[in-house]
């Protein structure tokens, strides 16, 4: 059995390499099969479609993000752990960038996906709320229950929007830099600043600054 | 020549309904038609195919936009220009929402289109900054430029983005409601709370209470 789960593997990571590079809609399973010199029937044997793939690829993503995406516990929360969500999130999003930008294609193509996807971002609304909640009673922000609801859905679009309004918005769409996608991540800090408390301002305009990449450049590259 | 006119202008208006209530993609030429009571034919001699009358769908929007998003000319800005502004950007995300739905698949499919959407976005983007510059020096907002581009940008993406917000977040997308739409532009003016000066927060947080449409009630309708 050992060769038939690595060749499973294989296939799953090799697809997402190609997804990533040249977006889902372009890569076929066949082109897959090349790629990885098997062949289609052998890729067939472990996945009956390209939907498959995807769906095994969403839950790596699920799980990635899940792993991070909850308020420390036993403990208040620190600025670090502030900086330690933002690199968090800026690395599911560009080891997933292919999932942020053609989102409404695939859920469009797979209902069971959609369901999965819908449930995902409840999951995600409730613990970022919880997240924000905890830096509240750390000192760091101060906000209402309402400015926290209202942030925490402003956060989860931006993250969720950034990757299509770089495509949408470059002349070449097709490469995406780690850098441009970092910028969304500053895009995000950017909405708490108006609440951040004197004493933790210090921490998080350094993050700020370690987050900042030009617009231009994030354009551009 | 005169009905003619009338009988293009009748395609576009008609098929602005359908794109709105089904969804661009589900209306094809014969829908309109058939809806219509008009011959296939008849609205070939109009348009040569959908991606026509999108164009010119969109370059009503276009109109619609740029007829209001720009600052005021020759006097400082007040917060009930703020009002007039989210009030006018709701009336053009209501009337246009099949574009904000599909956005994605529609410049997919027409680079003409693509391109015209690029330089739309970059003009939105500076008058929109123009006009948060403009609430700056009329003492109402107090910002630095580096955090009017962030603000302006986290604006765009929140606006273009809410209608696919709630079509891939609730369970039934094929219905939207005005007040479901009116909470993206609430989530817009809660953006700039944090930067809102002492003498201008008591008419800025009754506009907010004005925009405020419960979370629930946004995802439900």
């Amino acid at each position: 059995m050992a060769p038939r789960i690595k060749t499973r593997e294989r296939i799953v990571q090799n697809s997402l390499e190609l997804f990533n590079q040249q977006g889902e809609r372009s890569v076929s399973t066949n082109h897959i099969a090349a790629h990885m010199e098997i062949s289609p029937g052998n890729l067939y044997y472990h996945f009956a479609n390209k939907q498959e793939i995807i769906a095994e690829l969403f839950s790596q993503y699920e799980e990635q993000v899940e792993s991070f995406l909850h308020p420390p516990k036993g403990r208040l929360a620190t600025v670090e752990d502030k900086r330690f969500y933002l690199q968090a999130i800026l690395a599911a999003m560009w080891n997933y960038r292919f999932l942020h930008r053609d989102l409404e294609h695939l859920l469009d193509s797979d209902k069971a996906l959609a369901d999965r996807y819908r449930r995902f971002s409840q999951r995600c609304l409730l613990q970022g709320q919880a997240i924000y909640e905890g830096f509240v009673s750390a000192g760091i922000l101060e906000m209402t229950p309402v400015q926290i609801e209202a942030l925490t859905l402003n956060t989860w679009i931006i993250l969720t929007s950034w990757v299509r309004f770089l495509c949408t918005t470059r002349e070449n769409s097709a490469h995406l830099s780690e850098e441009a996608i970092k910028r969304g991540v500053y895009q995000v800090l950017v909405l708490e600043l108006g609440y951040v408390t004197a004493t933790a301002k210090p921490a998080v305009d350094a993050l700020c600054e370690e987050f900042h990449v030009p617009l231009q450049h994030a354009l551009e590259q």
